[in-house]
């Protein structure tokens, strides 16, 4: 019998219940020593939590999320509040000394990331945050492409997360647009891929970036004729500077009109070239210069079981994994390191060096000049 | 607290799993009124069932399918074996009034499926075949566009199944190469993207064709040098004809180097055309005559909330399902249909029209000229 | 000073127009010996050659092809007029022992081929007919990759022709739809694919195919109210067999909703696959087996100065070839073998090698058998 | 009798032979009312001259560019000769009255590209510069798109143009990395991004850049073992604002390993998106948010006959343009210039206003800060 992981998760909105679909699914995938088992749940207050407690199958709930981060058989606590609660409830579960694991971006400024970071460490405490497109196996390939010296040094890497979500003018004000949770879409998606950046090319040194607010009010609910003003980005563009001397760009933008997951990047080396685009989530390009004469091209590498995870989730090439997919190699990754294994990752302090160059984009397009990392 | 739905699984291996990942998922992610519960598993011989049974997490376990067809806290009978096992298990589980899940091709020929589509229907029993790529919910798409006249009256389809599973020469016999269990990769793979084609376009009429086997001998076992005869198809091709009016054509290769899942239909109308290809299996192409002047196009549509099933699974459009996601879809159908909603589809009744199809296919090869369906 | 060689020219529609293109380029492009030189140019009548000559800048015209064939200063006749005239104006020509340079499909039937060819060799007068799309040089590559065993043997070929010209009820009856001139859209556009699938698989031994007229009336002329029959498929689709044992299809539309020229082409081979799109003509996806493990995919590779032809139109690869490119290497192959290099080709002999291939389909959709190109 | 331009041509490299095969196919394909004569051709000696006017089918031939400018034979000046060269011979040419048809990059600094415009300008003499790449139709429906308000107001641009020519660092020192001639990559394919940013979304006000240099010395000459240091940049990347008040990037890089002609640009506006890629240079991506629920996605636009230019290439839409036919359309627009038509472009001062925003890029990268381009 597989020892139990109690869970207590806070919010069970779509993230919440995409954690569920993970935690439902991760052990018995990958054969996992804990088995998550969905012990409390807590939401804005008592009878909304009680309801998704049933529809999600949690034994109880509470409306209150600081009963939950006490709650002596909680054994992990997972945020997927607004950015905003990020912070307080985390520490709270850290001063209980439960691991935490927390939806992206991890707080509203870099600042509130490092607190949460030092507190962590300092109660030795595991920490697992969801930047969940790092766990795409050919992210992973990606990555180990590069470190291996296949497409040579790096020299440039160009990044770009796209999507719509917010293009129409009507779609009204909302948490994502509260200053108090953080920046806009820099923040919400300039988050996945600067955290892409890090994993596969390494540490960013100075950015020069600008940002924009392009819908200046939105309706203040839905429906609502009265308008409430936007004070976050909805796009942001900077140029960067990585430790290793690559140059590189990250753009975000949530009004990209027919963008859906245009969450891409390419990594130039000396020798190849590597490119993943997510709306093909399944298909690695991979260009390397040792081909032979008139044969010469990018390759489609299609995931397939040879690659990091898939075998578990599906034995044959080509025949996709997904969204959710993804959500669970990374309640895997987390399972395995809270069972004694490889830390879970990325973890508070990698997502505190992640908002720290979020922060320095945004710095930078205030102050009109480039602005270095360790300014943050 | 939900009604439980007492599941007995025969076999275990990669659709046996892929099954019970869909069944974890299917009631959670859709809001079902009836909970799958694993409960009985049965495999070749008790150990390997006992074995199984911890890792997937049945309740109890047998070495023999008979029992499990009978036993009383079953409630649905599900067929993951070997093809040539289909039919003994499913008509045993019939005879028990056992509603049956099967996987596909339901039989190793026309007459077996015709036997145990009138057995479940003289029994009144509910049955699903796993036929799982009708459940991307950009067949379904695809189906209503057809239906709705968007692209007028179909004039062609056009359909492919390849992959290379079988390609390598090394690649030892196995059950899939057995006669005994029905045809080769037009029966595997090919009744595939003969059941889309029925779905989405409507039954055939007749068909002419030509099978090859392209590799004549395979290594008895995996590393082996004795070597064994490959008595089924590894390729077919053929045209065929509707009832509606509309020509196609049909074809299915496990030999096809560098085609992981191509499977790819595209059905052109008087005013339209429409095609997917599985190894872009969330992104389906649609042409339609009215467009402006100058500004005409196949248009990419990335599988979104819109779309039957999706929202349920990925509130995003661009985000992606995945393999496992169309297992769940099809989970879905089953259980609202053993819940008293519309029946579960395909059943065997028209499994066993798909394997008409296959069957005039081959029979058509062997003697070399056009076969009516009606003639199977 | 270049040898000049005085251009006949029969016909100044498209083609004509483009036989010109090419006839202006090929010469100083590829640095041949002998410059085309437009002589004389017939058409319906003397005032629209007249004016299509000072147009397209021939020094002479007639509104009389048979002056054209005899006159003592052509030294090429090439023939671009609707197909029901190729036949008695080659005749007229290769009787004048001109050598000819006609447009496809050569012939209404296999039979006026064979006679047009048997002449021709016959006169000891060279030939060639304007199956441009083998001019492609990765059309060339793909041969050159299946030639050199690359891909190992060709167990498959699946070839595609469409278009969308004809799709619109509304345009009216033309000289493309007389019976006299031959059959629809499998001579039309059939016989290109046709082309390619000999040109790189080889010769074919036996067709069963379906060919349909989908609209069956169409105005009689542009805007006309009146209608006219059509009496000539509108799209085709055929099983073949090749004669070194590799099965294949073979299909083609005009009435293809949105396929501007889905002229397309699989080669399955043992050991790997190569797949060409001509609405993307500069690049040829290659798979080959024998790549390292998780790095497996197909290759896409861009036209370059690697590959035949393309260095003398443009040196740098990825930068594009056009439609009017593969004519002008079409021209060169022409002159080269004019002045004593290796014969024109495809000849009159391979256009009615061609033709019978397109004539078998249509013989087997009426028959409703399988028919051997040797009945032909 | 079309009235003769008598072409007076300085350079006969790749782009001298692109220039003749433009000007020996733009009258006849579009039928216009000059015919450009091939009069004098100048190279760097006589011999050189000589031998290239004969092949390339020049009246006459010179070793000294400064006869070719005065020659009063020669109505028009072409030049195709190395960066540095550009401006003394423009000079001259205006000097002596004639029009000037000058390659791309204009001149190495803005400011002889000022000086350049200013006296063609003062001489009323008529100029073109060579951005061969606007005169796609798809970047001129593009244009046409944004202009028309069909993707509402531009709120940011994308532009990039990679390429691999200098990717291999044995590729030898060449006048292409002389500084005397201008900056590297983002002067020489950096300016044809720059052009197309601003033919498509308009003026750009400022930038901030980063360009390196990454192979550091190359071989003196090739296969020369001694080596010789680079100082011009081999990658570009900046961030950059429209007068308009949209947000853009721009990059370009020579050292993009297989990267072929990954031109590509992508306007997104508040209401739609339009993105284009060379390498697939006659396909148009285009959304709009007008599109039926369920049914949005981008649409893919192949070059046609309603596309400006295109009908008098090809008839039949989706059958492609290539390279060449660009050239051909940019001659086009300056032989209707020279004839009384609408003025040539780009001209002179556009060419200067490109060439501010390069060297504003590179200025930008050398002292940190972001630039304004009215400093330049």
């Amino acid at each position: 019998m597989m020892q139990r992981l109690n869970i207590g998760l806070i919010g069970s909105g779509f993230m919440g219940r995409c954690h569920v679909h993970a935690l439902r699914n991760a052990a018995p995938t990958f054969d996992l020593p804990l088995a998550p088992s969905l012990e409390l749940l807590a939401d804005v207050d008592a009878a909304t939590a009680a309801k998704a407690a049933k529809a999600l199958g949690f034994r109880r709930s509470t409306g209150d999320w600081r009963e939950l981060v006490v709650d002596p058989a909680v054994d992990l606590v997972e945020i997927t509040t607004p950015n905003v609660l990020h912070k307080p409830i985390a520490l709270a579960a850290i001063a209980a000394g439960k691991p935490v694991y927390c939806e992206k971006p991890l707080a509203p400024s870099a600042a509130d990331a490092k607190e949460m970071a030092d507190a962590a460490e300092a109660a030795g405490v595991k920490t697992q945050v969801g930047f969940n497109y790092l766990k795409n196996p050919l992210v992973v390939l990606a990555r180990e492409i590069v470190a291996s010296g296949e497409i040579g040094e790096v020299i440039r890497f160009r990044g770009i997360h796209d999507e719509d979500y917010m293009s129409d003018p009507l779609t009204p004000w909302s948490w994502r647009l509260d200053p108090a949770g953080g920046h806009g879409a820099v923040a919400d998606i300039g988050s996945h891929i600067t955290s892409i950046a890090r994993h596969v090319v390494g540490p960013i040194e100075a950015v020069c970036g600008q940002v924009r607010t392009i819908i200046p009010r939105r309706p203040a609910a839905p429906g609502s004729r009265e308008t409430r003003p936007v004070e976050v980005d909805d796009q942001a563009q900077a140029i960067v500077r990585f430790a290793n001397g690559a140059d590189g760009t990250i753009e975000a933008s949530w009004v990209a009109a027919g963008r859906k997951l245009t969450l891409t990047f390419e990594v130039t080396g000396t020798k190849g070239t590597v490119f993943l685009d997510f709306e093909r989530m399944n298909e690695l390009q991979l260009f390397t210069r040792d081909q032979p004469r008139g044969r010469t091209g990018f390759k489609t590498i299609l995931t397939g079981p040879e690659h990091p995870f898939y075998a578990s989730i599906c034995p044959a090439a080509g025949h996709h994994i997904g969204f959710n997919d993804m959500k669970t190699i990374e309640v895997r990754g987390l399972i395995v390191g809270l069972a004694g294994g490889p830390p879970p990752s990325p973890d508070f302090r990698e997502a505190w060096e992640i908002q720290r160059v979020v922060d320095a984009i945004v710095r930078s397009s205030r102050e009109g000049r480039w602005v270095k990392i360790s300014e943050i």
